[in-house]
């Protein structure tokens, strides 16, 4: 298998920036998050509180979905595999999908390895929980990260944690930038050579693109998510299981590229009829963050 | 009794590679794995999910059911019996069946001992999660192992770890090759000859067909276990608990056959209907890949 360059990869994901991704199960759906203007959509068989919902195994969306998908939108279309199923994968790139997901809202594969995504062309986003997850899937070839948030539940507080998470262990590092032995220790405990730890002191940030996911349901949670410094915005069940779906596309859209408009936000946070109803995290029998760690 | 030559029977081991064994309940079901391109049958009295979501003590089929199915097809015919139970075994020789599974699926008759498989004309086929597992069972005589897998669930996660279990244990036999008190540490550990151990090492792989089981239920799956390294693919309820039978026999055959070329897999995996719904790991009140280690 032919292997793409890293920084064709994360080019690609940097095109995303700013944006709003919509998981997406129908090509009408995907016609729906283009016209509100997500710059790409995720194509799966069901969105994940219907997943959630339907408990079972949880697999790659049907190829043929896949390919109405890629037919119906200008935008990037992109699939999930499940976590290790490099095979699922394989099946994706060949159907031509912009970037796969390696996601933990599918059952995983493999509770041990995730995808040697540097061996693909195509680019992968993977979730994480933290900074060591998180380096982890970019040393394996992630050329983008999504917090993982708590998906299928609307209940954005896994998202919040995740994100703040993250951002406190690179402040960490930065904080302590001049002592080798930690950094030395860091490195080892998150599993990932020292120069992808120093790569993230240099920048700051995640070497990668950095999207927030799991539970955004409204205008507030995606503004709430960019304030918070990611650098786009994965929605999932909280665009179609709204009480109307064009209303909240546009709205979560306008949200995370105004969002540090208050004037805005009032505005278009009005009038949009119910958002998914939501689930209280204790409430949950699987919490699907804590897979492929 | 007659016993086979263990050649022979490895030697019917053997015609089996490459290809896709289906469990089957009746003559109608038989036929419709054979017009698959199944290499052989698997009959039991019902498939792995069926027999978790009855509970009670799962036993050797009907030989009426079983006879049938041997008349209504021309490939080879296995059968399943229960863990140490060697008159059910006895039964199934008797019977004219190509092959005995003496499996997990099915409530283990004896916790200590299993059939003492050299004694036997047919050639046997058993499960394992490790290579001690493996080893102990082909020095009871059984021609073929199969992982096990966890049975019934459609998840693959567990076909995935055992295989990868089975070749990281025989990678680290290799490695250690001229360390001779390490081999006798681990011939002692597994409970069989040294020379077993030495045989494993001079083929770098089982000294028997391996094939995969427990959890594969779409064309993926099968393409995944077999880039893992396996012979070949058992598939139990994957077929029959799918919304269309016919296809996912179909398409799964033709996985294994084609699993290197992810233009054939993206092909044979559209429209095939609903898969099998499945069930998690961790939901489970039994797991069966725990019987008869």
């Amino acid at each position: 298998m032919k292997q793409g360059t890293q920084l064709l990869k994360e080019g690609f994901a940097k095109m995303q920036k700013g944006g709003v991704i919509m998981d997406v199960t129908t090509p009408k759906q995907a016609k729906i998050a283009q016209d509100a203007g997500a710059v790409a959509v995720m194509a799966l068989h069901a969105v994940p509180s219907d997943i959630r919902a339907a408990g079972g195994v949880a697999r790659m969306a049907d190829p043929e979905i896949i390919e109405k998908i890629i037919s119906q939108v200008t935008i990037p279309v992109m699939a999930k595999c499940r976590i290790g199923h490099f095979a699922e994968a394989q099946i994706l790139q060949e159907l031509g999908v912009d970037m796969i997901d390696e996601s933990e809202v599918l059952t995983p594969a493999d509770e041990e390895r995730h995808i040697e995504k540097s061996k693909f062309t195509v680019p992968f986003v993977c979730g994480c929980r933290n900074l060591g997850e998180a380096l982890r899937r970019i040393d394996e070839g992630a050329a983008m990260i999504r917090t993982k948030g708590e998906p299928g539940t609307g209940n954005v507080v896994e998202a919040v944690r995740h994100v703040r998470k993250v951002r406190a262990e690179i402040d960490e590092l930065m904080q302590n930038r001049s002592n080798q032995k930690f950094i030395s220790q860091k490195s080892a405990e998150y599993r990932v050579p020292a120069e992808l730890v120093w790569k993230t002191i240099e920048k700051g940030r995640l070497p990668v693109v950095n999207f927030a996911a799991g539970g955004i349901a409204t205008p507030a949670d995606a503004a709430l998510m960019m304030q918070l410094g990611v650098d786009g915005i994965f929605v999932g069940s909280g665009i179609f299981k709204s009480q109307s779906p064009e209303k909240y596309a546009k709205a979560i859209v306008e949200a995370a590229r105004n969002y540090d408009d208050p004037s805005i936000l009032a505005k278009i946070s009005r009038n949009l009829g119910q958002p998914m109803k939501g689930m209280e995290i204790k409430s949950l029998e699987i919490r699907m963050q804590d897979r492929g760690i």
